[in-house]
């Protein structure tokens, strides 16, 4: 196989996985925008009084990490589609921004969840009432948008697996014994 | 250099690098099993009643995490320690579990710092009432016992790159331009 061939196989290799990896980034950004405006449209009023999510400092945080994931994944979306090759720089960088938003997002999705599940449940050991019998309305948009949350949060376990993958296999292997019969270990897994 | 010198370097590089990880996975296993300690014994009882961990679901899913953390731990720190070359599926099963505990062992600690949150501040929008005025050494000793968990989701955080290094860097680069240069990226890098 000549040069020029391998070298026409590989960028369209390489087109084929950004294109893939732009639509891996940008699932994420159009979750975290819904969940993003649901919560920022979640209030209620009632007899019992008013409930919005800027009351609970989680969903506050809910909603920043939202926002930073729907930002970071569009700017993230755009530079993977530009077809240029994989540098060093570029693979540490998004594998550590990934790794990043991943447990960001992960931290306020398992916040939000337990302040949701004290809202259904309350704790009377420590005199916190239930709220959703008040505020079903408010209730059940709130685990709408955490529900979808946790969506990207597996949306990002994932990407970040990709971008360890991308950055590690840059590297070689620190114990060299598998060099020679590599391709048939990966064969058999 | 002999074939024999180079073999004998690789095997000690190994051991030390064998040496280190395992290193890595006790000191989280230590420190899970301090927080579930910390945790087990957390009950207060005063004049205005008595508190107990078990009385909310968080902190008894955190005592489950930090007891799966110190079991993995203790016995992953064990596989390491082993003199056995690293094969793909043992660095498979490094890097899926690995993962997993960092985000359980994370979810745990962000879901528990939101009831110790709330214990200390209360939100008066929900009426849930701040119970740390009334049950201080419960809540220093669920303050301490999250932030050790805390501690524990950063060496898990560590420990993820490592092993996703092993794993990966068994892989070939996807696209193979760099082979070529890479020793000359690296060190620039």
């Amino acid at each position: 196989m000549g040069g020029l061939t391998q070298e026409n196989v590989v960028e369209d290799e390489n087109y084929g996985s950004n294109m893939a990896e732009t639509m891996m980034r940008l699932l994420p950004m159009g979750l975290c925008v819904v969940a993003l405006v649901i919560m920022l449209k979640n209030s209620q009023t009632n007899d019992f009084g008013s409930l919005s999510y800027s009351d609970l400092g989680t969903f506050r945080y809910l909603v920043h990490a939202n926002g930073i994931c729907a930002a970071y994944s569009l700017l993230s979306a755009i530079v993977a589609a530009l077809p240029r090759p994989t540098t060093m720089p570029r693979a540490w960088t998004f594998f550590l921004l990934d790794q990043m938003l991943a447990y960001i997002i992960l931290a306020a999705g398992a916040a939000s969840i337990e302040v949701v599940y004290l809202a259904y449940k309350g704790d009377t050991s420590v005199t916190w009432s239930e709220t959703c019998g008040s505020f079903g309305g408010f209730c059940r948009k709130a685990t709408a948008s955490v529900a979808i949350t946790f969506i990207v949060s597996l949306c990002y376990v994932g990407i970040s697996l990709l971008s360890a993958y991308r950055l590690f296999s840059k590297y070689d292997a620190p114990v060299e014994h598998y060099n020679n019969k590599r391709g048939i270990e990966i064969a058999n897994y």
